[in-house]
C-alpha cells in the first residue's frame, strides 16, 4: 500500500542500484530489505566490530542505516535523474543498541520539490519477540537536479 | 590550554582506553589524535569502503567520528568511574565529504552533573592547504553514574 | 484510551494548573484543549501580532505551543511533585503557518526516569476541512526531582 | 569587521525593514540592536507575561529571538529581492532563562545559494557583569527567490 504517488514507476530498482553503490553499507553489513513509495527498510545484524565501548552498536552505525533508509524513502518519490543529499538530521537514542538484528525504517513525512522531510526509527526484536525502540530520526533531504550537459 | 578543570587528572588515559574499546572506530580506521580537558580530536582517512553512492564519505561515518569526539570531550570532564552515553545529536552537512583525511573536533559547550552539551565540527584539508568545513554537530551527552555493588 | 499508565491519577489537573501559570501561553492566546496520559493538545488562534514578516505565524510561536504540548505530555506521566524542563528540541517547518487555528499535539515517544523523549506536530484545518501539517518536533524533556526540605 | 561579503550593500536597511514587519517581535518586546554581514543581534527584556511555569522566560520566546537573529544573519548575505524561510532548527537550553535582558546572537556558519546554515546563542548578563549562556541553536535557512511577474 503506497501512501505517495511515485513519479518514477521504476523507483524501487533505482533505489536498489543506488544502495548497492554505498560502500559503507557493505562495510557495515547492512541490507536493503524493503522499498515502497516513500518508505524504505534497511537491516543491520549485530557485529562486534560495530560497537562502542560498552559493547552496544555505535550510535554512528545506527545513524548510518536510518539515514540511508530516510534518504532512499525520499529518493523513491523523486523524478528520474534526480539525486538525494542529506541536509541535516537529528537522532534521539532511546535504548542501548543491543540485540541480534537492527531494523531501520525511513518514511517521508513531507515531500517537496527541493526539500523532503523524513522520519525514521530503529527497532530491534527482543528474545520475547517484542520490538524495542532504539532510536528515532527527524531529517531534511535535498533533491539535486541533474546538470544539463553542453 | 585547558578551558575546563578536569575532576580526574588522568582523564586523557581514561579516554584513550575507552576509545580503544570502540569496535566501530577500528573498523572505520579512525584515530584518536588529541585529548584535552573538554576537547577531543579524532581523524578518519578516506577509504572507498566508507562511501555513499556518490563516492563521498557516508554521513554515518562522519557522524560516528564527531559523535565519538563529542562524547569523549564530555567524558574528559567527568569523575572517575562515570560513563558517558549519547542522548541525542543533530548534524548539518555543509559540503561533500571528499578529501584525504577528515578531522572531527568535539568540545564541551556546557558541562553538567547529568547532562553535558557539546559542539563538534568536521573539516578536511584541501589540496590548497585550506580547511573546508564538512559538518557541524550539536549534541547532548549524559553521565551514567557507576552502580553501587551490594 | 491511554497508551501509558500514569503514576499520578490526578495528572490532568496537575497539567492544567501548571499550564495556567505559563505567562507566555496567555500572551499568545494559546489554550489547553486536551490532556491524556502521555498526550496533550494545545490550540492557538491566528493573530496578526504573532506573525513574521510574510504574515504567517512566527516559527517561535508555533514552537512555543508544540514545546508546551510535548512538555505537558511528558509531565502527565511523571510522579507527583516532579517538574519538567525542556532539554532541547528540533523542529522542521513543513508549510507556511497560515490559517485560523493551529493545533499542537505532543505525545510521549519514550518515557524515562530522568529523560523523556516526545514528538509533536502542528496542524491547521484548511477551508476544505482537511488538516495541513505545519511543523513537526522531536524533543528531550527532563524530570526535575523535588528538593527535600531541611 | 565583516566576515562575509554581502551581495546587497544596503543589507542592513533591508533587515531592519523586514524586522519591523514581524508582529511577534513587537508583541514580545524584542529589539534589533545590531546588523552586520552574516551576524545579527536581537535583545529581549524580561517580562512576566513571557514566562513558563517556573517564572523563567519560556523556551518558545527564547527560540523566537534566536530564530529571528539567525534568519536575519542569513538574509544579510542574500541578494536583493530574495526572502528567507526557516527550514528547521535545533535548540539546546543550557540554563534557566532568568535575568533582565536576553541577548540573541545569530551568525552564518555556511552561506549557500539555496540553503544557509546558521548558529545562534542566547546569553544573559548576570548581576556580576558576567554573561551566562542560556541557549544555543543550529539551524537551516532557505533562500526563496522572487517570483517573476508575467
Amino acid at each position: 500500500m503506497d501512501l505517495f504517488e511515485p513519479r518514477d514507476p521504476d523507483f524501487a530498482a533505482r533505489v536498489r542500484t543506488d544502495f548497492a553503490r554505498q560502500g559503507l553499507m557493505a562495510t557495515l553489513g547492512a541490507e536493503l530489505v524493503d522499498v515502497s513509495a516513500g518508505a524504505v527498510t534497511i537491516t543491520l545484524p549485530f557485529r562486534a566490530d560495530l560497537t562502542q565501548q560498552h559493547g552496544y552498536v555505535h550510535a554512528g552505525a545506527i545513524t548510518a542505516i536510518v539515514d540511508s533508509a530516510c534518504g532512499y524513502a525520499a529518493l523513491s518519490l523523486m523524478a528520474v535523474g534526480v539525486e538525494v543529499l542529506t541536509v541535516e538530521y537529528k537522532v534521539n537514542f532511546l535504548a542501548p543498541a543491543s540485540g541480534a538484528v537492527f531494523v531501520a525504517r525511513g518514511r517521508v513525512t513531507k515531500p517537496g520539490r527541493t526539500l523532503t522531510v523524513c522520519s525514521g526509527d530503529v527497532v530491534v526484536q527482543g528474545s520475547d519477540g517484542r520490538e524495542r525502540h532504539i532510536a528515532t530520526m527527524l531529517t531534511t533531504m535535498m533533491a539535486v537536479q541533474p546538470r544539463t550537459e553542453g
